[in-house]
C-alpha cells in the first residue's frame, strides 16, 4: 500500500483528554471496542461499490436496522431510481436546536486484485510492523491497540462516522444521558456518484430536514492526526476541451510551419487562462473572488504548517505559492490543468502534426463565484483571443470558417461554501470540541477540496460544518483503504461531546 | 485504404512525351510490361521488413542476380551486423562523368491484418472501381492499364526506381543505346531504421563510390502527378522532454494552486519556444537561418499550388503561414509539437496534479543550421527563461533544489541540405528530363521533410539531389502501400534519359 509519510511527526498523538460529559462514554466504549468492531465488520462486509443500487440497498436496510435498535425513529427516503437515503431522527426532552449529521454509505469501485488480500469487502484487522501491514487476530475481548486499522472499501470513507454516532449513542445510553440537541441522521448512498438524487431528495423532504445546521461527516481529519473542523469547501468545476487542427495527421516535414500545431494552439490557450503561479489570468475573473477576511487568513496561518515538509516529500524545489502557505492559497481560487494529450511522446512520437489536441481543467471557486459566471467570463476570454467556440463537434463548416476552433463540455459545477466561525452552529461546535479536547480544535476556514455543501446551503437554506474522524491516511478512493481505530475512539468521543454539549455552547443571540 | 483525394484535378496527368532517345526505350517497354510487372512481382513477394537482416539479405541477393543479369558488376557491400548494401557499376564507354543513383531495398514494418488482402508480401495488381481496389487479373501479354496498381510493402517505398532502373536498361540495350555516363547503383537495406551503417559505408568505401553527383530515387513524385527535381531537404531534430512536478499526483483540491502544475509549466516552456504562427523565439536562432535567395523564392512561388485544396481537404480555416504558401514555408526552418503527455483527459481525467508532463518535438532545419547549434540555443534559451536542465532522470536533490527542472533528451539529428540550381549535376539532370518532358520539369528547391542527404554531403563532399518516381497517394510507411503503373512507365522513360542524355547537358565548366 501507499503510505503516506507523517508530516508532523512532532506533533503529539491525538488521543484525547475526553473531558466534561464524554468521560462515561470512553469509560464505555474502553470495554466494548471488540464490539464496536464487529459491528464496523459486518458493515463492511456488504458490498457497498456506488450505483450497485441492489447492494446498497442492503446497506441501507442494515443501517436502518442498526438505527432502529438505537431506539431511532427511522426511515428509508427513496430516489427515483438509486438507493435510498437512510433518515433516523432523535429528539432531545425539550425544546432544543436541530442538528443534521450526514454520512455517506456507498463507497468507490474497486479492483480487488490490487488490494492486500484481494477482498475489498472481507475487512482485515491489521498492524503496521516494519512498514507492512500484517493481519493481526481480532480478540474476543479486551482492549485493542488503537494504531491497529480495519481494512476494506468503505471503511474510512465513510462508514467510520455511522458505526461512530451508534456507539456514541450506546455509551451516553449506558451512562444514563440523552441528546441535549434534536438529532437527525442522514445517510446517503450517491456519494461517490455525484449524489446525483440529492438536491430532489432534499427538496422533497425539506420540511423533514428542518434544522438550525448540518455537519458533514466525510473526509479525512487534519494531516498531523488532529481533528479539525472546517468551515468551508472549495467549489469546482470541469472543463474538456479540443482544440482542432488538421482533419488527418501531417507530416511534420511537409506540412510544418503551414499548418497549424495543435500543440501549441493548445499551449497557448492554457498560459492565456493562468501564469505558471497560478494566478487566473481570464479577464473578470478576479471581480468576482471574495477576499479572505482577515479572520480567516488569521486562522489559515495559525494552522499547523506541512509545508516545508510536503515540499520535501514532494521533491518540489518551489510552489506555486512563492512564500504564501499552503492554508493561505486555499483560499484562493484555481485552475489546474488535469491533463494533456497531443500527438504522442517518445517511443510512439511520430514526425507528424497531430489532429487535436485534448485538454482537461478544473477549476476551483471561492464563495461569491458561480459555476454559470466562470463559463461565462473564460467563454468570453477565449472569443477575446480569436477562438471560435462550438460546444458540439465542430463541422466541417465552421473548421473551414475559423482559424481557431475550440470545443468546450463544461461539468455542471458545485460552487464553494464558507461559514463565519462566528456563526452559531459553529461558535457551537468550536465550544463542545474545546471542551472535550482541553483545547481549540482546529479551525480550517475552507478545505481545498470540493464537497456538495452547496446543494445544502442552497436548497435548505442551512449552514454546513464538515467535521471529519477518519486518519489522513486511510487510503480513501485507493486500494486498501482503511480507519485506524483511534479515530474511531476519537469520533466517539466527539460525537458524544456534540450530542451532549452543543446545545449548551449554542450562542442565544445571532452574532 | 485510406485514399488521398486529387489536389490538382485540372492538370494534366502526368504521361510523358517521350522525346529523344527515351522513345525506342518507351516503344520497348509498351511491349514487355508483363514481363517488367512480374520482375516488380518478384521482388515484392520477399519480404523486406526494416532490421529483419536475415529477409534483407535475400532481398539483396536477388537485386545482385538482376544487377548481374544486365551486365552490371554487381558486389555487396557488408555492414557490421546489418543487411549489405547492393553496389554495382556500369562505366560508359569513354571518359565521362560518373552517377551514383540510391533506392532502397527495405520496408517498413506491417501489420497484415490491417491491409486489404491480409498479405503485404503477396503483391495483388488492382484497379481502382466506384472508390474502391479490386484485384484484376494479370494477363499474360499485351498493354497494362496504366492506371492499375501493384500492392506491397516496398512497392512505391523504394523498390520502384530498382526495378524501373533495370528496365530502363533492358529497354536501352534493345535499342542499341548505352549508357554516356559512369552509373553507379548504390541500393541500401536500412533506410527505414535510420541508416545507422551508411555514414561508415560511405567511410569505408569512398573511393568505390567516387562520382560527379548523387541522384536520390526515394519519395513520391508531386501531388500534382508531376515529375519533379527536389534540390534540398531540411534537415530534422528530435527533442523528448519532461518537465517535472510533485512526486505523486496530488488532489487537485487540497494542492491546487500551491504545487506547481506541470502541465501549466510545459506550456509556458513550449509557448516560449514559438508562437503560434510557427515563427522560432529562441535567441539567436534565426541568426543561423540562410534566408532564402530570391531565385528559390522564385522557384517555390512557381511550382503547383496544393493550398486552397489542401486547406479545404484539411479543413483549416487558416494556416500558421498566414499569406505565405506551402512551398515557400518549406524554405524557413520549422518546430513541430509532436505530441504532449500530462495526467489524464476526458473520461480518464482525474482531479490531480500530475507527477511530470512530456512533450515531444521536432526542428526542421535549414542549410547553414547545425543540430549541434540548435541544442545550444534552446538550452541557453531555457536556462535564461529560469529552466534547470538535466540529460538524465532528475536527481532528488536537484528537484529540491530548482522550481523548474526540465529533462532534455536529443535526438542525433540530420543537417539540411540544398543543392543550387545552377550546379553542374541539376543543370544537367533539369536539361535531360526537360527535354524528355517537353516543357520545364518542375524544380523544387527543398522539400519539407528530411532525408539523411547531409551524411552524403558531408561525408563524400559530393551534391546530392532527389528524384522520386513513386505516385504521391502510394501509402508509404502505411497499410495498403502501392506503386502506380504509370509512374513505374514514368520512371523507365526517366532513367533512360538520364542514362543517355545526363552527359550532354553537363555544363562544361562549373558556373
Amino acid at each position: 500500500m501507499r503510505t503516506i509519510p507523517a508530516l508532523f511527526a512532532l506533533v503529539a498523538p491525538a488521543t484525547m483528554l475526553a473531558q466534561g460529559t464524554s468521560k462515561p462514554v470512553r469509560d464505555w466504549r474502553s470495554t466494548h471496542e471488540v464490539a464496536i468492531v464487529r459491528e464496523m465488520n459486518a458493515l463492511l462486509a456488504l458490498p457497498n461499490v456506488t450505483r450497485d443500487t441492489a447492494s446498497l440497498r442492503r446497506n441501507a436496510t442494515a443501517i436502518a436496522a442498526l438505527m432502529q435498535r438505537r431506539g431511532i425513529a427511522t426511515q428509508l427516503l427513496e430516489t427515483k431510481d438509486g438507493p435510498p437515503v437512510v433518515f433516523g431522527e432523535l429528539k432531545a426532552k425539550g425544546p432544543a436546536k436541530t442538528l443534521v449529521l450526514y454520512a455517506h454509505y456507498d463507497g468507490q469501485p474497486v479492483i480487488a486484485t490490487e488490494w492486500q488480500g484481494g477482498a475489498p469487502f472481507t475487512p482485515a484487522f491489521r498492524m503496521q510492523r516494519d512498514g507492512k501491514w500484517v493481519d493481526i487476530p481480532l480478540p474476543n475481548s479486551g482492549r485493542l491497540d488503537p494504531e491497529a486499522r480495519i481494512f476494506a472499501r468503505g471503511s474510512g470513507d465513510d462508514k467510520a462516522p455511522i458505526i461512530a454516532i451508534l456507539a456514541a449513542l450506546d455509551g451516553m445510553k449506558s451512562a444514563g444521558q440523552t441528546p441535549s440537541i434534536n438529532l437527525k441522521f442522514f445517510f446517503e448512498g450517491e456519494e461517490e456518484s455525484e449524489s446525483v438524487h440529492l438536491e430532489q431528495t432534499l427538496k422533497t423532504h425539506a420540511a423533514l430536514l428542518a434544522s438550525d445546521g448540518w455537519i458533514f461527516c466525510d473526509s479525512p481529519v487534519h494531516a498531523s492526526r488532529q481533528m479539525q473542523v472546517v468551515l468551508g469547501v472549495r467549489g469546482s468545476m470541469g472543463l474538456e476541451l479540443t482544440v482542432y487542427g488538421p482533419s488527418r495527421a501531417l507530416h511534420s516535414g511537409h506540412y510544418g510551419n503551414w499548418a497549424p500545431n495543435p500543440g501549441i494552439l493548445v499551449s497557448e490557450l492554457l498560459t492565456s487562462l493562468r501564469d505558471a503561479d497560478g494566478k487566473i489570468l481570464v479577464k473578470g475573473f478576479q471581480d468576482d473572488v471574495l477576499p479572505p477576511t482577515a479572520k480567516e487568513l488569521a486562522a489559515a496561518r495559525a494552522l499547523p504548517k506541512p509545508d516545508a515538509a510536503l515540499r520535501q516529500e514532494l521533491l518540489l524545489g518551489g510552489t506555486e505559492a512563492n512564500d504564501a502557505l499552503l492554508a493561505e492559497r486555499l483560499l484562493l481560487p484555481g485552475l489546474n490543468v488535469r491533463g494533456i494529450r497531443v500527438g504522442n511522446v517518445e517511443g510512439a512520437a511520430a514526425n507528424a502534426i497531430a489532429t487535436d489536441a485534448k485538454a482537461s481543467i478544473d477549476f476551483r471557486l471561492v464563495p461569491k463565484q458561480t459555476p454559470e459566471r466562470i463559463r461565462q467570463l473564460v467563454e468570453a476570454h477565449l472569443v477575446a483571443n480569436g477562438w471560435f467556440i462550438t460546444h458540439a463537434a465542430a463541422t466541417d463548416q465552421e473548421r473551414l470558417s475559423h482559424k481557431k476552433v475550440v470545443r468546450l463540455t463544461w461539468g455542471a459545477g458545485d460552487a464553494a461554501t464558507r461559514v463565519s466561525a462566528d456563526s452559531p452552529v459553529a461558535t457551537a461546535l468550536f465550544g463542545a470540541m474545546d471542551e472535550l479536547l482541553g483545547k481549540p480544535i482546529l479551525r480550517v476556514p475552507t478545505m481545498g477540496g470540493t464537497l456538495p455543501t452547496a446543494i445544502f446551503e442552497h436548497t435548505l437554506g442551512v449552514p454546513l460544518i464538515v467535521f471529519p474522524i477518519a486518519n489522513h491516511d486511510d487510503n480513501q478512493h485507493a486500494k486498501d483503504e482503511n480507519i485506524r481505530l483511534q479515530n474511531m475512539w476519537d469520533g466517539i468521543d466527539a460525537f458524544a461531546a456534540i450530542f451532549t454539549r452543543l446545545d449548551h455552547f449554542w450562542p442565544s443571540t445571532t452574532p
